[in-house]
């Protein structure tokens, strides 16, 4: 079952600049060969759930290596059985609708 | 690595109303013996990673299998490694604050 | 229009603690009349569309004059207008499906 | 105060394509000036917080109108007062601490 999914991380009790952490988890996923694309408010990465998730926990072990006490996370995600779907296919049928 | 975990399935293609579908995903993490809380916007489940997370899945096919098309679904959650803390504790810190 | 939200404020810089953040905002939701019901991951509120994000911003104003600098907020929110639906709707239409 | 929001809304009730009414959204928040970064999961908005909010107000009435009975809808949205901060500022913050 492949996974679209959008993670925002994000570490509390390290003050209040996170990108670091932001860019490990980039690194976590570009390791294990997963499509991303990041943006202002979180991460795009799209795969097989397991992967995905595998990744995911990842995030949150090395996040708390780094000496992060507390995370939380936001993820939206989504899954069809009715097609496949990428996340270029997703931003393209809305700019299909857009007159530009 | 224990978590604590928001959420919000959204079937769609199916219509308006949901709850059976939502009833599944209590059924699924009462089977598997995760704590769990309903409320109006999601469900909050509590416990180790893998066993939340192979639920989600779960949670997933069984919805594809009821014939939900498509699935959107947002999470929140939280880990952390300074102390244990449980959905009655996140609670309670909460009311202790409150003049009631 | 009326709106059934979940409201999640994470208050950034302040440390690992932040129910005294969230008790501000349940005040801040009762003291305007709205109904609310606090759980583990947020809190749910039904009210008119105007009425809760007001109170919604003036929780982040709060926030930052309690002393946070930077403020992450998760909200999942519902309108509909096919029929009239309240917190307690939601909840029943889910344990009606449930054998309990 | 100012607000970066990652808007990612659900019309309910109207199939599994939901392409065209995120296209609306896309078209209220240029009309009204905001900017805007769409991505595979949502869009992101940068402006005033009474401008942004009064936005997605017209975006729930106008999926509406277009005939969608119910929408979900799911926010991140952050407020710091520390700094001024872009949309572009915080993926460059990202990118800073990636060994590209």
């Amino acid at each position: 079952m492949n996974v679209i999914l959008d993670l925002c991380v994000v570490p509390m009790g390290v003050g209040v600049s996170i990108s670091k952490y932001v860019a490990v988890c980039q690194e976590i996923f570009q390791r294990v060969g997963l499509k991303t694309q990041l943006h202002a408010y979180g991460t795009n990465v799209e795969g097989e759930w397991d992967t995905v998730f595998a990744a995911v926990k990842e995030c949150h072990e090395q996040i708390h290596q780094m000496g992060a006490p507390r995370i939380t996370t936001t993820i939206k995600m989504g899954t069809r059985v009715d097609r496949l779907q990428s996340i270029e296919d997703k931003v393209n049928s809305v700019l299909e609708h857009l007159n530009l």
